[in-house]
């Protein structure tokens, strides 16, 4: 940690900061600059909270120099991650491409749904059992009914995703799930992250609408140091002042994020464009600046949908689009 | 609902719409511009999801009127909510004033704390036995010990507000608490917000760092719409691109939610600025514009804090802030 | 037009508004919803300022129906405009690529980007001899002797792409360049806007930090309306709460861009990420979700920069990443 | 500066920055922490570019220390700016209220306008003659005959403020005006940032729309690096994701630049509002967190406004609102 003191301190105030960095385990080097002096804690920068030293008489700011998460960082594990999600790799020269609609409705959207995603390219079926929805008002999902229609996805070698939304379901959803995935209004409820931690599946964790990256690899982190070690990384927009897209989609996070961390990255167009017509172009931009895949939603009839009927694509528009995600991933040396 | 029509739309294009505008319980009113057609659909806007009609051919946009929420509009009660807790009131000529520590840490700590805020105009102390940390290398709470730490309160007459982050604490808050926190990170956490809906105690709902005024009010209506009337507003920033404070605290919300919204609305000044030297201003202003209280930190050494060092004042400053609030108090006609 | 009346107006409050949209040229077509009572207004919109009807009595909102911008939009002009700069073509197949140092530093400089720009496909020279700094005491360009070293570009057949910072050097730039740059930070600086209108030669307007891509179109109409229809587009990145790029490229702006307006659209992924590191996936990216071209810095020797040194590539990371970019275009269907 | 090495670079890198950096003509301190090595450069940072290290092999980062503002910095000048206006001064106790239409209309218009803001305790008429409008369709301005009808400010001892928006006018604006605006579309528009900074008047410079405090600052030290130091600065809303304003007032900036800089800070609650419903509680506000004064719109029939109508207060609502703001003033120990 760098502590920068405020002009016009005094001795007093420096000696009295440097006895409580010393205090807090730390070793300290003040260097005096022309217009500003500084003070250099040396240590263990997780151990103790230097931040609190803000509130001393004379200081100006307090500087961290490490990046504050361990176990997703790319120091602490030099070579890409893999995610082996029950038998599908995540990670990797292959792309993974999930698809399916937003909410689980019934049987037969979810087998045309998992053709279809058989078909164009998919290895796995995404849909949504517990929706976590703006309005109370608005179709919650269909708990574990939703979860039995998923089964489709097994008729067609389809791996099952679907998102957990509080800790008391994760039995349940265990028991139908190959990933779980936690949802972007959950990016932050701690709760919910340490639960996965302790699950046996993988887990999809979306980026939260306001979290940074730096955040959004704490939110990782909380995952990885409960144990569970097979993460897979989403950006999915965040919210800006930009209002013709529901959310503005992120994609420096994504080398950003590979830059960093050894996890996987994926991308949602879907949730990120708010409308179909912009989600072919998105998840071809998702290919070429380097993510492990995407996920997005598909529908038999968008207009019929209980939930995010606009950005849905209908089938022919998915396969159209997967010949073009198919030319860039070759492009990119990948393949689907 | 107002349903734009494409340029270049076919009539074909419009009797399809309409047909399924019609399908879906509405009645349609086509208005035929000069540049535009405009089908206005006229019924109860909640019943069934109209954005989907956006998936079908011909059409522009799908423009709503109606605000999504209802129990909480000052349409559905027109004068203001004074809620009670524990015989205390928010809401009302009389400001609440919240103060305490980030996260309780001993029991002569929070004795210190009580104290302080009795003797300045506290009726409320706050306190997190549970904390939601951003690292879960950071301190993550004494729990039920903290819990019982707060009961510190009791002894200056104050009432206990602490936050619950896991649906499972449910009871345990309950039994110490006099009101339960919502945190901005779990504001839409769906699952958390019914749970609060059924808690006998009133609920204080932090604003989400990324939610609109109107979603905010969305995450109130699910705790109303499951029977918990007694919700008490906090604006506590926003996340935008300015970094010289933690967040953008959004005073201009105030007024806002109140022209919309019969319930109380305070402020937490501290967690929006992120340093305890623009608390005190920004205390003074969230009075000004007509909030019905404040909620911030309080330490009796902010160097030790184990959690918000920076941003909690010290009990001097505090004293010193709160002769300024209850000028600013005065001239708005209100007492502490 | 719709005027969206509030709960609990009167008869004599719609009659007022009734009688004022009339008076301002509008037919209107009142239609008496469950909840609400709305006015249609029909007529040319672009007429009359009918928000100002927002401040009678009994009005809760004014919602436009039609885009704000004419001459801009794809109604007006059906398929897409190609710019014509000085014999190169932007716009169509081939990509359009402008490389070079973000300020010109002297002639050896110069000459040593326009052979490595050349040699790796771009057909512009990009440099700028006038240099909005966001310090006054930072470089602010060589002027006129600047643009005389941007000549270096002939020698190499490029075209010569520089900034018009004021509206009194029009003159000068002119006498030297092939197309006017107007940057992010002028974007809004309408007088300038104005003076780029009545220039023969093209323009190249750089999208600002905090415009909308509705708001960017109007820019680009203040150009199109004083007749200079030699208009191309550049998304450059907003302002947002992520700190780990310098701004947030919003590459979902080139095809919503694109969706409603016939001008042509490159990226700029430099300024965007503030760091070259990122500049090659973002490349790639910008041609995958359909962008025309790019233009980006480069330098040969980064570290001696004396403006956005740690942003330009060196050359062999640009021949590098070139290479990718070629393979992305034809997968696209175009080429360099 | 500290410049952070990355994990793993070698000692050839750490060499090479070092001497860089000595080259450059700072002297070097390095620090071997736990697990990184920084560099301390110490030296005069404003003279040379340190940033562009960041481009060499070896280095994760550069951390400046100081500010990069001097003459607007409160370390340069440690008491607060009063700045003269024709007589009238703006700092100090008493605030300065500035009031009137968004443009210039007519001479009755600015005749009614001043006679109310003289009536209810404003200083200074605004009004603009020059209007940068987003739409080239709109309203721009009467320009010369615009500045004559503000001249009704003589008959009631008003000082008048108006809006420069190209270099060419500073000297027909200096002829009418007072005090000169640098609207927030202009705020990074350097060259009339320059000219500004050559006028013998007054500058009220507003914040632009995406500027941090600290950029913000960086554009007022444009004006008095070209020796003009009258300047006051004018907090009016950012650009944030919230879209129940027309911008997110951010009362934070007025302490936070009250911390760095000696230059008086006024508010303009009108153009961040966009409403006139908020104006009132926003003025408060503005008071109340240590605002020098306020600037807003009122307009005798604001239905009728050729611009703005929406946020442009009546007279009863603006003598109302002088009431409140005059009450908090009391309270703040200030005056009218």
């Amino acid at each position: 940690m760098i502590i920068v003191m405020a002009p016009g301190h005094t001795e007093a105030h420096r000696e009295a900061v440097t006895r409580r960095i010393e205090e807090l385990g730390y070793k300290t080097h003040p260097i005096f600059g022309v217009e500003r002096t500084v003070l250099a804690a040396v240590g263990h920068e997780d151990k103790t909270p230097l931040e609190s030293l803000q509130s001393m008489p004379g200081v100006e700011a307090v500087i961290p120099i490490l990046k504050p998460f361990k176990l997703a960082s790319s120091e602490y594990r030099k070579t890409p991650t893999f995610v082996d999600v029950g038998g599908e790799a995540v990670g990797g020269r292959r792309l993974a491409i999930m698809a399916g609609p937003c909410a689980v409705e019934d049987e037969a959207q979810m087998m045309e749904c998992a053709a279809a995603a058989r078909k164009h390219g998919a290895r796995f079926l995404r849909g949504g059992a517990f929706k976590p929805r703006t309005s109370p008002y608005s179709f919650q999902g269909l708990e574990e009914e939703g979860l039995r229609f998923m089964q489709a996805a097994d008729a067609h070698g389809l791996k099952v995703v679907t998102e957990l939304i509080s800790v008391n379901d994760l039995e349940l959803i265990e028991a139908y799930a190959d990933m779980i995935q936690i949802g972007a209004r959950n990016a932050q409820n701690f709760s919910l992250l340490k639960v996965a931690g302790r699950s046996k599946l993988p887990i999809l964790l979306k980026r939260g609408m306001a979290q940074t990256a730096r955040e959004y690899l704490m939110a990782a982190e909380y995952i990885l140091s409960e144990g569970n070690y097979d993460v897979v990384l989403c950006e999915r927009g965040i919210r800006t002042f930009e209002d013709s897209t529901r959310n503005t989609l992120d994609l420096s996070a994504v080398p950003v994020i590979k830059s960093q961390c050894h996890l996987p990255v994926i991308v949602d167009p879907s949730h990120a464009a708010g409308t179909w017509r912009l989600v072919p172009p998105l998840a071809r931009a998702a290919i070429a600046v380097g993510a492990d895949g995407l996920i997005f939603e598909i529908h038999p009839r968008p207009q019929d949908a209980v939930s995010d009927g606009p950005q849905s694509l209908k089938f022919d528009t998915f396969a159209a689009m997967m010949e073009d995600v198919r030319r860039i991933a070759e492009a990119m040396g990948r393949t689907i």
